[in-house]
């Protein structure tokens, strides 16, 4: 018997009560559908520290962090755009990572701004993800003038938004599945 | 008569005595030598909290960081290369600067790197710059195979490398000086 | 008495009978109003060869389209987002620049697409313009939608974005008269 | 009995007689001792005109190259690094693929550059593919210095770049035998 497939989300927004952290539980709730195991990191309840800062390297989140993405087959990256790109939380969140835990799993990626769509955050992302060797779906989502997207329970009002989000997430299960290592 | 130049570096690692920390000295020193005052930020003497962290929004090294950098006429990035880009520790300093801090200002880039060469922690810190309305100079310094730059004094062995490092401050002062606010 | 300043386009669709053409023009007349001299290279009137392809050294339009780019002070690239980058055309059109006709000038950069905003096409010419050593201005143009963007007669609808078209143009005049060569 | 692969090789010079071209062969080598069929694009030979140029939307050699495409399973891109980025020959080239030749399809990336190492047009290459719905695999082959890198007989001197390029082979060869449609 295949074992579950687990997916790890990392949000670019300090706590998950965001709308970075929103779309992270929107994919969870479809991954989850299809019997995927789902996993999140939350810097608010386990604060990471900065790479460098007084006594990072033998920090006891960041051993926990990394336990939880060596448990994940894949990865889904959600960061708000700021200044052009991914926010510094996203970014120190993936300087925690490393070969060891990411090494042919799969990436998929998300980025919301409040204003026009961009694509910029999502290509530097899937910078990272190729350099700890990660595989990178096509499907990818930008979540333009955020503050329009959800209706007052959190639930995105636009349909083919929510078909879209439909389609990364069975190309994150489609991908997993077959490259799973 | 012409009010002095000031120029503010900002550091990619968490502490100054590394050697992004000790590029922008070595560039500083040559600031100096043209009449530039200079500036530079201290993460570990005086921490930036995380974009979102509680408390952020109201602390005192934030508010001092952007006084800092209001008082700057142009920056010097100096970033390590984590994961194909920029730091998270950058990138974070940097989301804590916006228009009324850097418009119209200049920026110049320095990137180290363990390994070989690469621009992408140069070509990511541009788009930036430009979104927070900064120009840049096409001038830059990329720092491979950084364990074998500096003899043990900290001086910089590769007198091509000295010349282009001089080409950079030249271009900072030159652009500072004809497009001052 | 002051050399008047010369800007040169360079599109990226193959004529200038585009959406791409049309915004050069819109930004030439702009530029004229403040005795600016316009140049532009249509390839459809002067084709550039490929480089590499047979004759390609010693084309006649070759040797016209650097003398052009020698007498300009600043560049003004408008291309369309084909498959998330800057057009084939465009990029043979750079290609076929050196650091003789473009170190130190300006260049300015507008971007249309067919649908949603993006600005890859933007950082990627960004990228080329910095390694022949331009002065990017950090407005620029994105033309999202771009069939809906003009009237019949070919004017922008949009009064918003006529006045970032201004913004765009006064930023072009200031950087090449403050930093002419 | 499963179909035998195809992979087709697309290049950033207008000739294969390049080092761009041999990158191109030395991989098809290894390829074929694996059993992959191996296509070639060449410009020389079968010049693809300008996307707009007049009469390139019926032109026999488009036709001829979008069925090629249409018959493989992946693509090798192997590009010259122009003033910082892929060449107008290779953007050209992409730039007359679509979603109907390309979606699901596997992709990899070769650079060669005169001077020193750079990931920025394989950075820009994998966002072409990924908006053609391409999956790009990690591996990738940056060859700087690339006068140096070929004896006479065009074999590759250094024996860690040809552990390299056998790996980037391999993994062509896993992620498309994965990830066949």
């Amino acid at each position: 018997m295949t074992r579950q497939l687990k997916m790890m989300g990392i949000c670019g927004t300090y706590g998950l009560d965001s709308a970075n952290g929103r779309m992270l539980e929107i994919v969870s709730e479809l991954l989850k559908e299809q019997g995927i195991e789902w996993l999140v990191w939350d810097n608010k309840l386990n604060p990471l520290p900065f790479v460098g800062e007084d006594g990072c390297w033998d920090h006891p989140n960041v051993k926990k962090y990394k336990e939880m993405a060596s448990s994940a087959d894949a990865f889904v990256l959600s960061s708000p755009e700021y200044h052009g790109t991914m926010s510094g939380v996203m970014k120190n969140s993936l300087d925690w990572l490393s070969f060891d835990q990411t090494t042919g799993k799969i990436f998929g990626f998300i980025s919301t701004l409040g204003g026009q769509a961009n694509t910029t955050t999502l290509n530097h992302m899937r910078v990272v993800a190729r350099w700890i060797h990660g595989v990178s779906i096509p499907e990818q989502l930008v979540i333009a003038k955020v503050k329009t997207v959800f209706d007052d329970k959190g639930n995105i009002i636009d349909e083919d938004l929510n078909i879209r989000i439909q389609k990364f997430v069975d190309s994150m299960v489609l991908h997993a599945s077959k490259l799973r290592i």
